[in-house]
């Protein structure tokens, strides 16, 4: 008899170096698992009980990423079901107390379904709204049983403090339920749903070829772990991901990080512009791609060192002079801060692993903040 | 016949170093002018045509600082008068479409009354809400031309590119608002609002003894000038001026400072804390008091350095432990904001004046923002 010692940490991580790199290289995985629950060949299928029609309001609230997972999901919401959305960080919202029409639903989402402020934030809302909706992982969890209507991400277990997985997970339903949203309301077509969960069903291959640009990505975050300070710029629905992608470096790599709305640059931050800040420009090729070229151009003339990402006719259009353009493959407009997540958290990443941080237990970090 | 050359700019200042100084010290004079102007002994004296009754939701929309006096204004408008409120920054506002509900009002701030963002966000407003409303600095401006009703903050002309007494003022026009809407919407008697004018009544007298406390101010700024990065706290009304705050340090200093909700700071800023950085907690001993001190306790576990603005009775509870401690008059909760505005500016002032930067022309800013 032999005794064979093993290293159940290697094991769970599956050759992986850090959990959070396991976690980003299985997002092809869980997000398609996450679509073929949610969306079948009949089209979405959520569980009964929630219904958009005639609603004046949707609230949002939730913590760091899943915040910013519910600040894009209100351009969803708005641009494809015409709902009013309220967004609101939990710790804000159960103190203010808000009015809250009662012809609306809440939703709140939660990774661990634990988080002390977003579960309060829902007792607060019970009795007031229509119904409480849950949006998390961890399905067994007190958010979950508290909620009227709850729907797990499907994200498998999450092990690194820095949200990866999860936060692509909790986009992808927050966007089968804005779509649900369009048809209950009367804004979109079964064609047109039909349309968007096709694009959607591609999305998990074009998730794998984002990652397959992690050696590209890893040369650009060892530049960027030189750097004091980072600024992340998006306009429309990136502009949120600006914000999870500034937190995602923040976390794990301790460097000071911060995520703007491309159009207010002008109103302060571009006064931190100097040689030696990067500036890491979120900007598909879509309708508003122009707007936040111009904005990330006043960026290179203060001699701000441009990292773009975007896809081909975005590098070609505007990648002259850039400091680093990474080149993303074409996605549906309504999928690329999913899409554009994955270089996100690359680069956050590699840059920690340059520094040579604890990546997943990053210092003064809980991964599931339980107290308030 | 003896020429004598007069230095106009000199003259203007009026013996101060700095625009931004002088404008820092004029507020209790103009706070006093705006307050006069728009609350006598009758009680508001508001022009004709804004009724907040029955109305199912107030829109905000500026960029910048005057952003952030929105952001507080909606606690304001939430409080005082249950009236819901959407906040959104011109830039995103304008190109999201956002759905607007027919019975609601639409108010947009701007200093110049020229910011093109926020022009372009009124312009789409209109013809699909009940009532404009422009709140401006130059009463001959454009926002103010094509308004329903443009308010004039009367701030007097502000030439320092950092915006000083024009968001106190327009945090006080907007207070003004709120109360109205209060008064129209049933929330609050006749009685209630006085003791609130009474109370606003006296602001400018506390803003003067905040203004003496300069001398501890700048002695505070010469330390934080030393500082790479700068985090501000602030739970309810006080996290808009943890943001407005920041802004003003990144702006003329230089400084990397990033204003954060107090309950967020573990979902992931933390990670930032170390003895390096200075961590400004805004902290008035309020009903939200001891959850921020919570939040600051954590950071003091970190060996982050805090300074504690707060008022007597918050700096004998929670005062030991900290880096610095700044003491200002005590002051009625809703009035909070605006009074704690002033040691923020002045701890930008002094930081960028510890620095050597351009103060009244920091760089890559302009005063007014007149394209996108």
């Amino acid at each position: 008899l032999t005794r064979i010692r093993v290293d159940q940490t290697r094991v769970e991580k599956a050759g992986y170096k850090h959990f959070m790199a396991k976690e980003i290289a299985e997002q092809p995985v869980v997000l398609g698992d996450a679509i073929k629950h949610y969306a079948g060949a009949g089209g979405i299928a959520l569980p009964a009980g929630i219904d958009f029609a005639g609603l004046d309001r949707l609230t949002m609230v939730a913590c760091g990423t899943a915040y910013y997972a519910c600040l894009t999901a209100k351009y969803w919401f708005e641009r494809l079901a015409g709902l009013n959305c309220e967004v609101d960080v939990a710790s804000e919202f159960r103190y203010r107390e808000p009015p809250l029409p009662a012809n609306s639903v809440a939703l709140f989402v939660s990774q661990s379904g634990e988080t002390a402020d977003t579960l309060a934030a829902l007792r607060y809302a019970k009795e007031k709204v229509k119904k409480i909706v849950g949006v998390v992982n961890v399905p067994t969890s007190t958010i979950a049983r508290e909620s009227d209507v709850a729907l797990p991400i499907l994200a498998g277990i999450e092990v690194g403090v820095a949200s990866t997985k999860a936060f692509t997970c909790q986009l992808t339903v927050l966007l089968l339920l804005a779509l649900k949203a369009g048809l209950d309301r009367g804004q979109l077509t079964k064609a047109e749903v039909q349309g968007h969960l096709d694009d959607l069903a591609a999305l998990p291959g074009l998730v794998n070829q984002a990652l397959a640009r992690e050696g590209e990505i890893a040369a650009i975050a060892a530049a960027v772990a030189e750097a004091q300070d980072v600024l992340f710029l998006g306009r429309g629905a990136m502009f949120p991901l600006a914000l999870e992608g500034a937190l995602k470096l923040k976390e794990i790599s301790y460097i000071h990080a911060e995520g703007y709305a491309s159009g207010e640059l002008k109103h302060g931050p571009i006064a931190l512009i100097d040689r030696a800040v990067p500036v890491v420009v979120l900007a598909p090729r879509d309708a508003l791609f122009d707007k936040t070229v111009s904005n990330m151009q006043e960026v290179m003339a203060r001699h701000g060192m441009v990292i773009l990402l975007t896809d081909a006719a975005g590098a070609r259009e505007a990648g002259e002079g850039t400091w680093k353009v990474l080149v993303l493959p074409k996605v549906a407009d309504l999928l690329a801060p999913i899409l554009y997540a994955i270089p996100a958290q690359l680069l956050a990443y590699h840059a920690a692993v340059a520094k040579g941080t604890d990546v997943d237990q990053p210092r003064n970090l809980a991964k599931s903040v339980t107290v308030e």
